[in-house]
């Protein structure tokens, strides 16, 4: 059994009798008082369950199942069945992303996940990026609704394909925890995100309350939290992933990047959490790159080059149609490598067929009538440099090297993707024992999890996001500086990367 | 200021800063809880005043009053407006009856009623009396919604009204605090009321919870509770008399009778309270009675012999079209007082023009067309006569006599309007100093208001609830005995009421 935000418990009652005519919900209450673990705790009868009671304890004489849901402060009794269901027991967490919405039941009794369904963020129909949508809600209060029910209906629509791949009752569950950044979590309860956009960056609300499914709109019996954030560009998501990766829980120190939209960084250990974040996005996972796109069917994911020659693997064996984050990385990795690519992110041109011309720009064809740009390359670079330079900026500020950090966290689906030589080899990542880098997953899916099985998790995450401090990186001219340093594959600072020299010997390709 | 249900708070908050840019829910919550009423108290930002707050805030330089309600347990924060608005401060209470709602907006700063209103309760569409109601609810769930949206729209008349009339508006009140029996608050819940009629009287709830008023289909920002009841036949709107008159607080003891639909007795002070309920109403009210009605313009609410001739005065001073109960029993003293009428309720032939007799009964003519049989004086004196048999059985069980009663008090409209000196002349009520016979009015609305104005006294309530012995009248042969002694005007025991004796020796009729 777990701590979780939903109980179930079996009832066996006694029937009403001249001796003992106390009230339905007297007895119901009074069973429940004598359980051990609702002994100090504050239980009420919902409205709903108080309603069905009659029925259904006449139906199972007497003997019945309460679902309990927790409301941040005590325990609401949500519903009654007959007879013993307590194996039937499953609650709900999800990542709400601004592209997918990832949501799971998870069954309460062994803490497993039941089910997993990944469903696009209806939300894109108002803006495909989250800038877009924040601009898009400013000042129109009607495109912010259509935004916030936009949320709800993702979050709806991934019940339903819950309940259809389970048989799972999504809305007879009792709780759900959501984990999403601030701006995600402000369109969800309706609130205008421009003040995460805006100086001085106080937005309306980092902890969001516990709220009844049905006052955000869902239909669902039970209630709804989400996770707590710490400033506007890191959100609830991150804390979360805290949770997932138990950082600030062990001895030693780990640096934890989440590359997505922003770029969002915690370094830290029991002792201490250091949190930032930045623009050092989109360009990663293929955004800005002219020929990239999502990882989907069609996407070149895997790079190599051989006797001269590019191969590439595309994702479902398809036609090349772009290439996503991790196809990117491998591509430069390659370049670098083999020498058509210099330390700058300048192809060289005749050192393959591949490497042309067009435009007034020089290019790299990776597949049949796809190209990728010394522009892109630059993107890259800039939005790479920017990742590296907040985890230098970060630990110099704490004071500590590379060699302090036990783990290196790269969480979220780039770093589920991304081979780690590849980007130990164009500098994303810091040169380190392979096994010190960690690509945790969807930590922030993983947090709402374990949230969802402890409720003592909720006041965990709230001290927490109390222990974590927040630096803005903005305009400090020491990151400036530091960043036109990582602007180079590797690095301007080859020494750092002796893994990488090492390769680049091996092949006799000294710098 | 009082400790109520509903609490205005006015803020004067910083405005975010680079210094100081804490998220717009943690300044506000933050703001309170330095509030000495808050400070140990669990309050959360409810999601209508969280979506209010940017706009309310900037509108109003940051200088806000917050409302909040009380759920039970801890403060929610349900309406935020611009500016300093803690003056304009309102809350509800009301006795929701089975023929009359009665609402009053409470001023939470000085505790005066701002206004008071009174609608029929809609429910009357499905049944004139609770017993007709309870019977058209069961096994039939629409009517059972049929009721209990009839409660809903009664309230939200009150509430309609009540705005009206005062300008207040009581959908934005933060707590309404019902007083009403057993059945009247199954209904409103939606809870079929059978159980209150069918043995072991094991009701489906006596202890409502603190339900946000949307949950009960209100229309209205705040929380609903309704006061509990000790069991089926004596519901909240007794303990709520309870609270209103201070029974349990005083040392001597009290007698608190009120005649509705049930005769409904409590008996006690501040060391015990003994309790139980009876069929003793109706007919006193006029029920049964042939040209009985109700207190409305018309009836006829007072009556004098005066020179062998029945005077009558009616209510509005109308052609009198029948006889409320105040008027039965002026009218039963007065026939009683004059000779007309015998201890046994006999009338007594020719003693006036008045008396005559008809279709094999013998009347009393109290106004043109209007007339009073031997018949309606039986029904009126056995439940007369249950009423008093039910105190006297519970003193006796209890051993006391009316000497130790320090009050007697009568509630509810009927206490109000019934002249002391007939209610002991036909011994409705006992020969004391008439000082000590007490009208409390509405006490059941009264409760309500002093549950409104102090949240401890939600507690207190409960407790209270705890205090009370109930006691089964039902089939016990003393009973039956007493009540026997009882069916006599003004008592079998004349020595009883010496001051009746008295007055019958002034007008030289020793009986």
């Amino acid at each position: 059994m777990f701590n979780g935000w939903s109980r179930k418990v079996y009832l066996e009652l006694s029937a009403p009798s001249e001796e003992d005519n106390r009230a339905d919900s007297t007895r119901v209450l009074e069973a429940i008082g004598e359980r051990e673990e609702f002994a100090r705790a504050s239980v009420r009868l919902g409205i709903a369950a108080l309603r069905a009671l009659d029925r259904v304890c006449r139906e199972s004489e007497w003997k019945i199942t309460a679902t309990l849901g927790y409301d941040g402060d005590g325990w609401e009794i949500l519903r009654v069945e007959p007879g013993d269901t307590t194996e039937c027991h499953y609650g709900l967490c999800a990542d709400l992303g601004s592209t997918t919405i990832v949501m799971e039941a998870v069954n309460m009794q062994d803490g497993s996940v039941a089910g997993s369904v990944s469903v696009f963020n209806p939300q894109i129909r108002c803006g495909e990026d989250i800038l877009t949508r924040i601009f898009y809600a400013k000042d129109h209060p009607e495109h912010l609704e259509k935004l916030r029910l936009a949320a709800v209906e993702g979050l709806s629509q991934a019940m339903k394909e819950l309940q259809r791949q389970t048989g799972i009752c999504a809305e007879d569950c009792a709780a759900l925890i959501i984990s999403g950044n601030t701006t995600m979590i402000h369109f969800l309860l309706g609130l205008d995100a421009f003040c995460v956009f805006q100086t001085p960056y106080a937005v309306h609300t980092l902890a969001p309350e516990v709220y009844r499914a049905s006052e955000l709109g869902l239909s669902m019996r039970g209630f709804v939290w989400c996770c707590p954030g710490r400033a506007n560009y890191l959100g609830g998501d991150i804390v979360s992933g805290m949770i997932a990766t138990g950082i600030p829980e062990r001895e030693g120190i780990s640096v934890f990047l989440d590359i997505g939209t922003n770029g969002e960084l915690v370094i830290g250990n029991r002792d201490f959490l250091v949190c930032g974040a930045g623009a050092a996005g989109p360009a990663l996972e293929g955004g800005v790159v002219k020929t990239g796109m999502r990882a989907e069917e069609g996407a070149v994911d895997a790079v190599k080059i051989t006797e001269g020659e590019i191969r590439v693997h595309t994702i479902g064996n398809a036609r090349a149609k772009g290439i996503c984050g991790s196809g990117i990385v491998e591509l430069l990795a390659e370049l670098f490598l083999n020498g058509w690519m210099d330390l700058r992110g300048k192809l060289i041109p005749g050192v393959s067929d591949a490497v042309f011309e067009e435009e007034d720009q020089v290019k790299v064809r990776y597949a049949p009538g796809l190209s990728f740009s010394e522009q892109d390359i630059q993107e890259f670079l800039k939005t790479k440099a920017a990742a590296g330079t907040m985890v230098e900026y970060m630990m110099n500020q704490i004071g500590i090297t590379m060699e302090d950090v036990e783990r290196f966290y790269v969480a979220g689906a780039f770093g589920t993707h991304i081979s780690k030589e590849a980007g130990v080899t164009i500098g994303l990542y810091p040169d380190i024992q392979r096994e010190r880098i960690v690509s945790p997953g969807n930590t922030s899916l993983n947090g709402a999890r374990e949230l969802l099985l402890d409720v003592g998790k909720k006041e965990y995450a709230e001290r927490l996001v109390e222990k974590m401090e927040y630096i803005q990186f903005g305009a400090v001219e020491d990151f400036v500086h530091l960043m036109g340093a990582a602007m180079a594959f590797p690095h301007t600072d080859i020494e750092r990367y002796p893994s990488v020299q090492e390769e680049l010997k091996r092949r006799g390709r000294a710098l």
